[in-house]
């Protein structure tokens, strides 16, 4: 089998390692070579070198690649560049395996759902090692899957955990992950959501059988995320996590979002710590199957390229990928109606009355309270912690817009679904 | 495809129902149908007509069956009674989906590794519904695996469970699973460790890519686990767990056991509840990949099953079951000689001088005490609990026996080996 890699960056580095460290036993396991015919790459020659790729397998003009027609295509540079050399080596007959979940994120149809679609292989554009899209295409193919709910993006993860470990303000577990390589200098893509809901989109696809839009996840952020929320979680054992979730109803619903939330302790991604990546999957037949791991990283993403490979190499073709693709849907969202319990802090003026004011917000709305924290006060200003029974997010926002419209609220409300155990 | 199924138990029930209630969307997948063509079991007729099978599938007659040639037989009896029909089946190039763990552990090698050993799929015989097999050969199969650990048995986790929630003792746990149907009358093959040990022979093999047989599992059962230990871990913040292992070494030493464990509660693994299973992987480019879900059950086992079904008529083939189960091992045995830190509680006379004595035995095998408690006393005798640092398991063993020789040791002692985060 004849590979060609197009990037040379920390992944496509750690893909050629692992090729070459293996080769013996990948040859053993297929009955024939992987042989790395070439690889393209911007960079200076000298990376690929160190490497310890032979000379002349290295290029920087990707039509000496694409000439060699090889049989497995690696993609590892982000953004659309080389969407043409993609779709031209599916188109003959050839297999592609790539780590962009940005290209996928906007061509994926095109391109899953295209000619020779069944021969795209993207484990790695979705959480890092954790094997979750053979496991959608093969482990649990026998069942109907009713939601995933998950932890997708590692930047957000560690930060929370950073935040509810050290007790450091988002600020300061920001800087903390990009000293460390954890997030970029400008984060807007991990913790706003959107990298999360690139592959939320993805896979919530791949669980219900329907393409599922990116523009169709309900997104929301961690940056209002404040020590005192975790203070709360820890004293209630609540873990504050940033969730994306998918779930289909019986009557065609679909619920589909990422936000920051506070999970019960009970519950098994409460404890999914660091720049770990984690998904349960629920089948109707299977119930809960729950995967975890790193999201991230130069070798765990060089392992779920190369275990891509090798999948290609034996012909193992993403079917199911292709035909979720390919197909349409007909599923109507219910992104505004799905009922959470909720967690509502915001500062209020001190006076007396106000609490009943509030309430009464509230209950005109038929937002029904289980809980009710006064979490400190002073000058003038009381802040107030409100747990609701489960509602509608909609009703609850009214809510607290018609506190503020009526000059009860000073600070900017931050509200956090529940998930229990 | 024409399927074949021996077997209309609980299991093979379930497939009939998955089968009959998705035909549709499997044959979407496929771009041909799935056509149950004779179902063979011992039963009664009546049940094959409950779940809706046509008249003339079912037969009591395996010859019927077999004369048919179906392009999939599934095998769900258990024990070894359909050996030659499954060997039959793989030899004339057709595919064999099974749950037999039992036949497995006895004619693994004959059958995963002989004549058409890549068609046989057994996904159902380990760990209920998590597709732990096609992960094994698929989604890290770019790795070499130093390491799995789990949890493999869901009636020894139940039964720890409920001493652990509700305080009971490992007979009125036992009996609380035995009426519920988590248990057999004769508990022994799952609370002395043997079915898990099963599955860890297979799991082993397929980690380390080395036949790894029955016999060189080192197994201890759950039975002398008693309430004061659970008490002692929940004051300590650890779960006592029914763990499997195997570590694989650079040195190929290979570790192997099943036992039970104090599970420090950072572990991810402290936190498998009920009767579920779950497994680490520990590979050397994705890091630890932890799968997780229902251990066992009617619809968990069959959605292995069905997704197994669905692999075969896609020739997705078990290249590298096949080629361990084929090969040969070349691995030394350090059972003995992996060091754990330790829990050991006995009891012992009450006397002035005794713990002397007893720290003398431990420091005399260079065995050295992180902690020692003692645990109640009255009646000339002491409860005593020491926490060992890491040590070989021999060593402690020899110092606890020496105890007994000289009379310090009243009751049987306990060792359970500590697993920290």
């Amino acid at each position: 089998m004849r590979v060609g890699i197009i990037g040379l960056g920390t992944v496509g580095g750690g893909v050629v390692k692992l090729l070459l460290r293996r080769s013996l036993e990948y040859q053993t396991l297929l009955g024939k070579p992987l042989e790395i015919v070439k690889v393209c790459s911007k960079d200076d020659p000298s990376h690929a070198e160190k490497l310890g790729l032979k000379k002349g397998i290295f290029t920087q003009d990707i039509g000496e690649l694409m000439r060699l027609e090889p049989d497995i295509l690696v993609e590892v540079v982000g953004g659309t560049f080389f969407f043409n050399e993609i779709r031209e080596t599916l188109a003959r007959g050839a297999s592609v395996v790539t780590a962009n979940k940005s290209m996928l994120a906007q061509k994926g149809t095109e391109l899953m759902g295209g000619p020779g679609g069944e021969r795209l292989y993207y484990e790695a554009s979705c959480l890092g090692c954790i094997p979750v899209i053979s496991v959608f295409e093969e482990g649990v193919r026998a069942n109907r899957i009713s939601a995933i709910r998950g932890i997708f993006n590692g930047t957000c993860n560690y930060i929370l955990s950073e935040m509810a470990n050290r007790g450091l303000s988002f600020g300061e577990a920001l800087a903390s992950a990009q000293k460390l390589g954890y997030a970029e200098a400008d984060p807007t893509f991990d913790v706003e959501g959107i990298d999360a809901s690139h592959k939320l989109s993805i896979l919530a696809s791949l669980a219900i059988g329907q393409r599922v839009p990116f523009d169709l996840v309900k997104i929301e952020g961690i940056r209002n995320v404040e020590p005192r929320d975790f203070a709360w979680a820890k004293a209630h054992d609540y873990s504050i996590k940033m969730l994306s979730m998918a779930e289909h109803h019986e009557d065609d619903g679909l619920f589909v979002g990422t936000f920051p939330a506070m999970v019960n302790r009970a519950h098994p991604l409460a404890h999914v710590g660091g720049s770990r990546n984690a998904i349960s999957i629920f089948g109707d037949a299977s119930g809960e199957i729950m995967l975890y791991g790193a999201g991230a990283g130069e070798m765990p993403t060089a392992s779920a390229i190369v275990s891509d490979i090798l999948s290609a190499a034996q012909g193992k073709t993403r079917l199911w990928s292709h035909r979720v693709f390919s197909g349409t849907n007909n599923f109507t969202s219910v992104n505004e109606r799905r009922r959470f319990p909720f967690y509502v802090r915001f500062t209020t003026v001190d006076q007396t009355g106000t609490l009943v004011k509030l309430c009464e917000e509230f209950s005109s709305r038929n937002i029904s309270l289980s809980q009710v924290h006064q979490d400190g006060s002073g000058e003038g200003r009381a802040d107030l912690i409100f747990i609701t029974h489960p509602n509608e997010y909609g009703l609850l926002k009214e809510s607290v817009e018609a506190m503020a419209a009526k000059g009860l609220v000073i600070s900017e409300p931050i509200i956090l679904r529940i998930l229990e155990a």
